[in-house]
């Protein structure tokens, strides 16, 4: 298929968005919520830009560079405003965060 | 995370999104469109609906059952349409869709 | 165009959509955020529904009743627990919610 | 509420989906597809980016002007794209995608 040269990147933003949709449920159910607006409020960004990346790589558009820069940036913004809570679900969203921020940095190079 | 008991359901929709997406583009290329008009169309529709069920499962949503079963519809007709191709774009999604379409059977169950 | 038969519908999806996203974001700025957790929680989910419901409704798509179906359900949960906050973003957002939620209603009978 | 100033932006976002997703499909259903191929390939891009752009607006985010700036790109080749087919569905989203495409560039400087 077409897109298996975009499959690594593709793969980091199904799961980065599938990590994000999930904290921020997880951060709207914590105790302290205000701590976790930041979070939550970047989630949804990072959630739905990841899914228009994977799709417009999917198609093999020549808009997806432009949309992969973009989400480089959302996701290293919402990977690190994860990495400051100690909750399980905030540190493994970060991490997915920071390998998609990486994969589509190098895709949008 | 929350969202592990869906895993296997995310996973298929996430990666039935690809392949439609995909194959989309792929069948826009065809010498004769015309007779894939029906695979696009279904090809759209069967993307978009499986990456809003993948993300309302990743969400924890009390509707991802009723999702889920539109999904399934969806994901049955597109793979349905895909196996009349010969295509390998058309084979392969057709795979996908209709182990999707399962997945999001035995979850909206 | 084909989709004027569903235009009052697709408005109201569009419309409502863009409150609920809008009304998240000033919930998240409260001070008093666990109070509207289930209010953002619902406003995503509403926001994401509404915009597929309008995509399938301009596409003429044989499914977009079964998902305007479910829009209305989630519409008119969302509309219900905005309503319980005087925060000025819930008040209209709850409007746009009940309003699309008959929308929908209609458009899937 | 806080989206008003975006808000034509907002509209113009919106009824352009609409258009993009409703010329695709009228697309589909013409004698001629092959010579649709490209109008129904950039359609697709631009409903998406269009729907994206509405709610990272809607949502007052810091990321609006970046996507808006490929919005209006993509509006911009859709447009330029749709309106050298006389068919009405193209000559109608030719001035929907243009419109938007504008509105955008002034939101992105």
């Amino acid at each position: 298929m077409e897109f298996e040269k975009y499959k690594s990147c593709i793969e980091a933003c199904n799961v980065c968005a599938v990590y994000c949709d999930s904290c921020a449920t997880a951060c709207l159910q914590e105790d302290d919520v205000k701590m976790m607006a930041e979070c939550i409020r970047l989630d949804r960004q990072c959630a739905q830009i990841c899914r228009l990346a994977a799709s417009f790589m999917a198609q093999g558009s020549e808009y997806a560079k432009d949309i992969c820069r973009i989400c480089a940036d959302i996701c290293k913004a919402c990977g690190d405003e994860c990495a400051k809570h100690d909750a399980e679900h905030c540190q493994e969203c970060a991490k997915a965060c920071h390998h998609c921020a990486s994969e589509c940095a190098a895709m949008a190079a």
